[in-house]
């Protein structure tokens, strides 16, 4: 590389301009390129190449208490609009989703809030979010019901997690649920670590109350199913909110399906330091083959909360109001079973 | 609270001395009392009380790749020793444990390497650890054939995560590895993200080869077992290396089994401010019943490479080599079925 | 508190809407209250009160390398617009500021270059921005050349570092300086670590040449003036971007001025555990008295790269086109001295 | 680089012993080779090897509360020692010194203190310890005579801050003081923001009293004589604990002497990606030049209260008891001036 290749390229120093759209910030952060602007203006250039390449399937994997926090309706209109193709996610996301789905709700609270306070008045806490608990027995008691019904319906059968999504999306009629919209678009939800969230003591519950018709979930089942979405698709993308398992079980499968993923955006707070995946950089994810050498990809320091709306906002903004997507293994009718 | 209360005890200066003993340094460390060395030293009392606490049941939760790094002997030997009784863990960790039983090795590498070329080399990098691809094909054959043969013998039976731990421990004649341990000390070894990690693909080999004769694991069967011993146990700790699902399963069976945490420790990167459960305050968890209000708790920010075995050599300096322990649920001759 | 008062206000979900505006979003943050979208939205809050205050006065404390990496034109037209009336910054930021008001620039390179291949070509980095050394030369000696000027006309005079700063403001005329715009708005630079930067070596420089007529800076001389900025107005500001000794100064005359602060953000990736200033909580900063303890406070834990812009943009789409400010200190033209 | 070159080297397993002293357990770490305890012990090597080089100059560069939080005595010690060649710190750490110099104390306190409460009794709170404001204040009045009496025995003179220090350290009597240690064995102690802490106040309030016999300290004095230190020195270490404007000095020293640093240690939680220096890597410090290609060096991500302890702990171990260092500017009679 010639010196002159180093400097050829000046940071353009960010302007604020009146009653500037999200994504004519982005732009500005583009000309700066710099630090969490740059990777962030990056991210935005990369989710948007996702969109508009009409070969990609594209994954988002969900850890972190997303959906509590204010990103349920952002990620079931990415559903809807078929601006993502999977959704990899903790249960816990689709359990408060659950929740919000019987007209349950978080409450906004405070991160120093008296915690034995919280406790005597069952009042559960998520950083500046409160659950009544009355929310969740009330999920409880509705989901394990719903658990014996879908048992009754699959007699004899063994579910995946993903096929679980679907039964209680199917029996959800909030239009803003994740689990409706997924349902109703046909977007699978993987929940790789099912067990780990309300839905595994909701399981119990009904599993004491139902001995002999208790729904099976095999913990293995949507594995097959998950590698066959990245063989069938010619491109493939992911888009990780956290990190944890969700982030592992997609780039697992690109390898497993000796597809390396062709476009990557990682927003976390983890770094690479302790060794952990959700930290690991995406040079790393290459020597695995999980990620191909030659991917855009991106890793984004920050909030999600914060960065992932953005992001959002400023590619649809690009997209224009009249864009539709057609996913990639809808148009190739390709069949995953 | 009076003034004089809040100027009770002064910071005394950590003094180095020649030849001191690891718990020589955390006692200066408590002396001091401040910032990370006061944690790590009220970490070490925490181990210790869990451990002199003969109705106390002790989980240690695992998550990142402390096993490639380093911490499989560490582990071994606390199972070995009884000083934990239960591990929840990535299923990565137990993967990387197998490697290493068959033979393979993890290899001091660098954390700055050229992901293109370690691709090119078939060699995967953990942040600073190389790992050859051959080591990995290796246990997938062999670990594919064991998943037939645990079919075989289990015909007609739904596995739990933790019945199919003992199963490969059963299988595996190093004593290093954890699974073995965990299998001769009847420690369960419960991994609630199965799937999530190569036993994911090696599952799924072992099925295509044996379409009629699968293995079959149930998401949710090991629930009601882990929920038992809670139930069952006098007082119960916890040690959470990492954060994720490892320490959500533990203190979700807490919640669940109506037996808030008497002891926890958590060492981990992770922060609270993004509400993700890895990094959330031990206050956060009193709120919602997993942890007792007048628990023994700390969380310390940093490595988990550092702080454990620091942890584990000043507490096993107190308890002399003499010390034996008979865990709580063996004493009380409790059957958890 | 009673418990409805915890359970008042549901965190409503963020809804990305077509060519949304900066502010737009952040009023969908304010709703959702949660995590970093929470704290963001709150610092947005927070600035447009100081301004809209007319009693308060905003010290702007800057560290980092803020200005090499695009927020040298945010700053500047702060300065311009009087939305900030004192600048608190390390003086490297002021050292790069001067780099490119004689022309030079900083460039987007990559934070995994060659470090090795940069020092040959005389290029050095700043994470992902790379500056040639060349213009930092050029500045070395057209700024020892200032100096001596400086020194001449100032002779048997003592400078302050703030008096420094405007004495160059007053000799460069990019008007994009930030230098220079704080000189003809006459917005005092703070610059409590002068020595540690390039100004450091460039007054070596100069003394070397000029033994006999050496540019006088005395350490101690610009306390009195902030201390004087905090009492004489009504009511004080403080934001933060990155901490260190930036934030202390301004905290610390808070304090000596017996005028604890009645607004402050604080833009930081820094946490509190390890005991530094810069992590520091707000809540701690009560303690001592330098903030009070009903002021609006926010900590924002991201990258100010990326959340200072937000702010700005979003505040001054509040604040409409038309808006102008007169800062407190004028209009009671007061005499700090 | 061949593939048998990258799996050369097998990480060993961390093994607890009884009894363990700190250097056993690195040593063990070292086997490890990974994360942060690879990191750490590769520290513990590169502080050996500073020491046994007898032609290196030993800076430690702090920032950060380390003095009130226990680690004043490890300071002194290792200056009684001439272990350190030179102390380049934050002037807060020298105030916290000067504070127990005169009797005063922290204390140990909690981060979840009521900080309305604190300030209500005067209670300055620094994370987890507490310092009551009667020690500020006794602090305050006599160093402002002091400030008095070294301005009388200066008159005429202007001081730099390393001179200053040691009119301190002169008048302190207490033989643990930093300050006192420092000015007996004549390490310099550099505070390129010396304003920026109490004695900033301090010098305000003597000089209000002494307006015609005001201590003048300059703020370019000192820069010439760290230049000549690292000119002199045959080669230079440095140890940074927190980052900041400490470690930018002593890097900033090094380039302008044009003498890379040859081993460099970094303590701190600070990361890279927000630019800032603090966490910048040392690989960035090559491409200035601040840092030798083929320096020995070493960034151990994690709390300095732990970290910094357990090297001096350990290496001391390894030069045993009977250790003496003369330094190498002191051999080589070198004069600074």
């Amino acid at each position: 590389m010639r010196r002159e290749d180093l400097l050829a390229s000046p940071v353009e120093h960010i302007k604020i301009k009146p009653k500037m759209t999200v994504n004519e910030l982005m732009l500005e952060f583009e000309k700066s390129g710099s630090f969490g602007a740059g990777r962030l203006a990056a991210a935005c250039n990369i989710f948007e190449k996702m969109l508009r390449d009409e070969g990609c399937t594209i994954f988002l994997a969900l850890a972190g208490a997303a959906v509590p926090a204010g990103l349920r309706t952002v990620i079931a209109d990415l559903i809807r609009k078929r601006q993502i193709d999977a959704l990899v996610t903790t249960a816990a996301n689709m359990v408060h989703d659950f929740i919000e789905a019987l007209g349950g709700h978080h409450y906004k609270g405070h991160w120093a809030a008296d915690d034995v306070l919280l406790y005597q008045y069952h009042v559960y806490r998520i950083y500046d979010i409160f659950v009544p608990e009355e929310d969740f027995v009330k999920m409880d008691y509705h989901c394990a019901e719903m658990f014996t019904k879908i048992a009754e319906e699959n007699a004899g059968k063994t579910l995946s997690s993903n096929e679980l999504a679907w039964e209680m999306g199917k029996r959800l009629s909030d239009p803003n649920s994740i689990l409706r919209a997924a349902y109703e678009e046909k977007v699978p939800i993987f929940m790789p670590a099912l067990r780990d969230s309300e839905f595994g003591y909701i399981h119990w519950l009904h599993s004491q109350r139902n001995p002999q018709n208790t729904l099976k979930v095999d913990a293995f089942k949507e594995v097959g199913y998950i590698i066959e979405m990245f063989r069938k698709s010619p491109r493939n993308g992911m888009i990780v909110l956290g990190g944890g398992v969700p982030r592992n079980t997609v780039q697992h499968a690109a390898v497993t399906a000796r597809k390396g993923i062709d476009y990557a955006i990682v927003l976390t707070m983890d770094r690479a330091e302790t060794g952990g995946l959700s930290g690991s950089t995406l040079e790393e994810t290459v020597s695995w083959g999980k990620l191909k050498k030659d991917a855009s990809k991106i890793m984004v320091i920050g909030d999600m909360l914060i960065t992932f709306p953005i992001i959002v906002a400023a590619v649809n903004e690009r997209l224009g109001e009249n864009y539709t997507r057609t996913p990639a293994l809808t148009r190739i009718r390709s069949k995953i079973t």
